[in-house]
């Protein structure tokens, strides 16, 4: 777990330190990486990004101040990270990770845990992108989790998918359950599903889990009409409405009108505050909202549906589902419109 | 919803309000109800005491100048409120909640979101617990909740017990379905529970809640000798451990050695900040995390799981649970134990 690795506080893990020793300097059960690429998470970059009014250079010189002060890239205020890619090092001979020198590789575990030293000062990144390109080290721990880039596909493109991979592992498993229930119980009723952010990275997929998942009823609600023209042409959703989702009333509004009844699962993939209560109100009684983004606040989820008496199981998005990685680059390969959106969103970064 | 109650911010939901209007004049479908106390939230009070260096006199300037500017008492850090008893006063013509004037209630929505004007400067109340009699006006909408206090229990007592009757009805519905899913499969092994904060309000009922539903074997966690004596004098759980639930592995190893193995469902009733990747590393793959602290951190609790390449499931706790109000009153009834060290809590208040 990389306990050895917390400078302070002592005893916390390394997800909640302060500050972690970067040393290049392995243990037995640890690997290096070579740094070539950081994906920062995208609410921590956008709080930069807006903390800075858009100055690329200030962005820049944030991250280098904040991986030299923690050890880590840790953004302070979302508490939020990213993960990388890079090339394995050296491998301490008790890993058992089975990764080889060499092998180039995405780390699926968050950057708010991973040691990481830059060397080359961000030269190459303008501040102006979540992609950062970036020399240097990185330590990955025994329980650390990290996916061998497959060759078919562009390295960018495998790590924008593994970022949010844990996504629509999750909400398979949910609509599955849901499914799965309705069958058992005899109950022929259709398992609806809204993604709201339903354009994005995590949305996309999740919108192709779920109706893989059995989800019969669909919709994708964005929050302008690009994105709505996007995703209508993917054809992932059954319908795609446009809301913004931090206005309870009209979010709920347009998920019940698109499926004819509040959602079985709804599925948060926005990166914006103030999106807990209008997931509450538009997802069903007996319904589940799972929440992936990284701007949720735990208090407004608990006490919006306490408020609202709204009968709702509340997931916090775990980006760990086992084979989570696998799934969710079978679902790029498998469909043409994720892979759509996905391109269309690197070439514009 | 009560969306006519908003001041400020514009759109968004009562509980999201910067301000509400406290007009004591009602709208058809609300009731007024006249205060005579109010149960701050555990996280809150904890917080305005520790910021103000146990001065009562300042904590009770604080509570009035909170509900002075912003219509509702919310703690402004924690982002918690707490609850409140009183009497209805005035219900009008198209309420749908079924009071009558005179019946002396409990909201069980949060205060977060309820209107509320205190007319008596809170003269009664020292500063220094977190029953605070109050002579005041509150409001409650369409969509609220409140229980009529029952006549066998005094008042505080009730009180007490409705604050918290969230956790124990929704650890009931998690563990039923482990025992349930079991069952169906035919896997004969236990369900197993832990509950971190087992000897308080929460926490007494939720272990109470756990071993009704099924649970053969659990575990009360608690910080102190004292906790432990008088959690295991209650016997409301097969072994009661002392832990720090900060220190996630002393509080890993502290239940996994209580239970053979890490729980099948961890509850979290602590009101301390820091807990969530001990509970997280507390529970089995497979397993379920429940959060009833409003001290948790969303982004600990989802980056912790990542990082530890955790399979397990994370609820946010939600304090509405259908039934919820009767199940906790009745648990509180039957078992003995739990109503000693309500009883205990309240005389030391």
């Amino acid at each position: 777990m990389g306990l050895h690795r917390v400078l302070e506080p002592a005893g916390v893990l390394p997800q909640a330190a302060r500050r972690l020793d970067a040393s290049p300097v392995i243990g037995p059960d640890e690997v290096r990486i070579r740094v070539e690429r950081l994906n920062l998470d995208a609410a921590s970059f956008r709080q930069l990004w807006e903390k800075h009014g858009g100055d690329g250079e200030r962005v820049r010189a944030e991250v280098l101040e904040i991986v030299a002060a923690r050890g880590k890239m840790q953004n302070p205020v979302t508490g939020s990270g990213g993960m990388l890619i890079g090339t394995v090092e050296e491998v301490g001979r008790r890993s058992p990770l089975g990764l080889r020198p060499g092998d180039r590789v995405a780390t699926l575990v968050s950057l708010t845990l991973t040691p990481l030293a830059i060397v080359d000062g961000l030269a190459g990144w303008d501040g102006r992108s979540e992609q950062v390109p970036c020399d240097g080290y990185a330590v990955l721990f025994a329980r650390s989790i990290a996916a061998v880039l497959p060759a078919d596909l562009h390295p960018e493109l495998s790590l924008a998918v593994l970022d949010v991979c844990g996504a629509p592992a999750l909400t398979a498993r949910v609509v599955g359950r849901y499914v799965a229930d309705r069958a058992r119980e005899g109950d022929a009723r259709p398992v609806s599903v809204a993604v709201v952010g339903g354009a994005g990275k995590s949305g996309s997929l999740s919108l192709t889990a779920a109706r893989r998942a059995g989800a019969t009823r669909t919709v994708g609600v964005v929050p302008v009409a690009a994105e709505r023209d996007a995703l209508e042409a993917a054809g992932l959703a059954d319908v795609v409405a446009l809301a913004d989702a931090r206005d309870p009333v009209s979010l709920a509004a347009a998920v019940t009108s698109a499926l004819g009844a509040p959602a079985d699962v709804t599925v948060v993939c926005v990166d914006v505050p103030g999106c807990e209560h209008g997931a509450v109100l538009a997802t069903a009684d007996g319904g589940t909202v799972v929440f992936f983004s990284m701007a949720t606040s735990f208090a407004a989820a608990a006490l919006g549906a306490e408020g609202l008496a709204a009968d709702v199981t509340m997931l916090v998005g775990n980006g760990y589902v086992p084979g989570h990685a696998e799934l969710a680059l079978e679902l790029l390969r498998a469909e043409p419109g994720v892979r759509r959106l996905f391109e269309a969103r690197l070439a514009a970064d």
